[in-house]
């Protein structure tokens, strides 16, 4: 149930020892074809890590036959000699492949994904043996593995799988914090064994994301890292429409994205911001994006309080279209606001268990959109503010 | 050193009974002339307080002879049942005037500020009574009463003081929490005896609050009350220039800005974010707002960690021109980063001091600007989840 379940693919995690902990940190996925076609989509951020900034360069060839993945250090904000460090682990992974596995794949055709902290170069001396032990357990059934790899804060590794007739989407995830809107903190793999060329790959990817990862919010922090591949085998000899690819690798990164929010760092809630009557789609993901991100709100749902006037206010920033005295909201179904104005009794709303659906609706039109966020934690505020990370 | 320093000013702060605590809630503050010059600022959020809507109105007239302040409920999300009550204030308030002070004043000179709990109806039966108890307190110094009648979670009462020759400038200020770009949840009332007519006044007013209320933020969340008032008597009969009147505004703006961050909800750091080398303000404001209002930023404060990592990632989501390679950051003046990677040993960073001033030069410019905010601790957390407020 994870990136290695569609054909055709290989992947392993293994410790390198680039976490203190001890924990695997070096990933590899690879694609043994026919096919190689791949698409993918990076972080919104102007401040572009290493890795990013290589495998944007990687899939302007068109071709992706391997991925390698460290966590223990994002490779960000590191000069030129970062540069240098994730070409190194290019070529050092196709040289290893082709010593030891015959695999002949050029540096140019191998992605690379970091996460960790920002600013400090990679101890290569740890991660390119780190890759040759990658290199050795590559294995059919890797992909929990490489999952694991990945972790940073994460508390679950996080794997999904969509199943079709005869052909597959599998995917690996990481990301716990730093989860805004345009991507997340986050690295995903996503693996096809349909047949697919890069621009149909690139057409399903592009409408699969903009409708999970780009509506999860954790803590409205965009990340310098964010990358999510899709490569395709081509192995089950299949060729899904277009509209069946896409729904497809929807429902896995819709899967992936849950995950990423229902692990969130110091989350106590899942929270759906479901935002209804908008006068366009724009307008709905802004309104949910907007009352996502607030700390007023975030922080009544950690105390349990259904506090819909920092709603309102929230709503009150953005620019959508809305009349604030026909607004209504909903917390967990119960109408606390209508017209603008309280309504149903506040202390009919339910908050003690973890799953939190709000409802905007601003009588603007017909659109409509979902962002899913968190509460703000005293954990969140330890985590994030106990380590350098 | 408050907003009855300048002559022609009376002021009151009593306690109503809207405040569980039974602290003072209820303020008002009088212009007795000879002039009545006013100008004002709001809230840019697009879902305002009642009071709000009144006072724009207000100030249209070019007269405000009175403001009337209770804390202890916002009258926002109210309805129209809530601008009557607004309404009812400024009669009630004019009534009281007329009957015992014999101030012929009509309540369409008089601006309301609230500020509290959104969305629920004010005890209008605590406050007409409050409205009797504060025109009857009325005093030559009783700004600093009314300073504590606005507070809300402020632990201190703001007040401050320009004093020039002859004339000056007095005001007072709340707010502690919803302190964002463009105004915070702050009510002021500014004053001064100086001669001045509403253009100048408003001419001095928005460049003051541009450069001090407008560039502080807490926690990026935008009040529906935020109200800034500045009212003139003329009694000292001297006229300063344009230029001489906004320096004394911004001194009393930028000392009660100040106040509001040093007492901001939970925070353990003062942080003055500073952007130079900007092709423009605009640029250099955008920087500054950003990193401010980065959760990553504001924890890692918190935890006296130096995180210029964090900080890049998030100018790295602005429209600012900037080159990721050429960025410089410094830290309580050690130069963590250097064109955009690690520089000094982020050891040396002192920030065991509540001030820190962080310096990002983006060397595109000759422009600058400086945001101040605070840190996101347990304490904010703490304080708004556990009372709806």
């Amino acid at each position: 149930m994870t990136v290695t379940h569609p054909k055709g693919f290989k992947a392993a995690g293994v410790a390198a020892g680039l976490k203190a902990s001890g924990n695997p940190d070096v990933a590899l996925v690879i694609n043994e074809g026919p096919d190689y076609t791949a698409a993918g989509v990076f972080t919104g951020n102007r401040v572009k890590a290493a890795p990013v900034l290589w495998s944007q360069q990687v899939l302007k060839g068109g071709v992706i036959r391997a991925v390698v993945l460290n966590s223990g250090g994002a490779n960000a904000c590191t000069g030129s000699q970062g540069f240098r460090d994730t070409h190194s682990t290019a070529e050092h992974t196709a040289a290893v492949l082709r010593t030891t596995k015959k695999l002949m794949i050029g540096p140019g055709d191998i992605a690379v994904c970091s996460t960790g902290l920002i600013g400090e170069l990679l101890p290569m001396d740890k991660l390119l043996p780190g890759v040759n032990a990658a290199v050795k357990a590559l294995a059919a059934d890797g992909g929990e593995r490489a999952a694991e790899a990945i972790m940073t804060t994460d508390t679950v590794a996080k794997n999904a799988v969509a199943q079709r007739d005869g052909w597959s989407v599998g995917g690996i995830a990481k990301g716990a914090g730093m989860l805004a809107p345009a991507l997340a903190t986050m690295l995903v793999v996503i693996t096809t064994d349909a047949s697919a060329d890069n621009e149909t790959l690139d057409a399903a990817l592009r409408a699969a994301t903009r409708v999970t990862f780009d509506r999860i919010d954790a803590d409205g922090c965009m990340s310098t890292n964010d990358t999510v591949l899709l490569l395709a085998s081509g192995a089950s000899d299949r060729q899904p429409t277009l509209a069946e690819l896409t729904a497809a690798v929807t429902e896995v990164c819709h899967d992936l994205a849950q995950q990423l929010i229902a692990d969130a760092e110091g989350a106590t809630k899942h929270i759906a911001i479901e935002v209804a009557g908008a006068a366009s789609e724009a307008d709905a993901v802004q309104v949910g994006r907007t009352v996502a991100g607030n700390n007023l709100v975030k922080t009544a749902f950690f105390g349990n309080d259904p506090n819909w006037g920092r709603i309102l206010a929230a709503v009150g920033t953005t620019s959508a279209a809305f009349e604030p005295d026909r607004i209504d909201v909903a917390i967990n179904g119960v109408w606390v606001c209508k017209n603008g104005a309280a309504a149903e009794d506040r202390a009919k709303v339910d908050l003690s268990k973890r799953d939190v659906r709000v409802t905007i609706n601003l009588h603007e039109g017909e659109m409509n959109a979902t962002i899913w966020t968190t509460d703000l934690s005293h954990a969140y505020v330890h985590e994030n503010s106990a380590y350098s990370s």
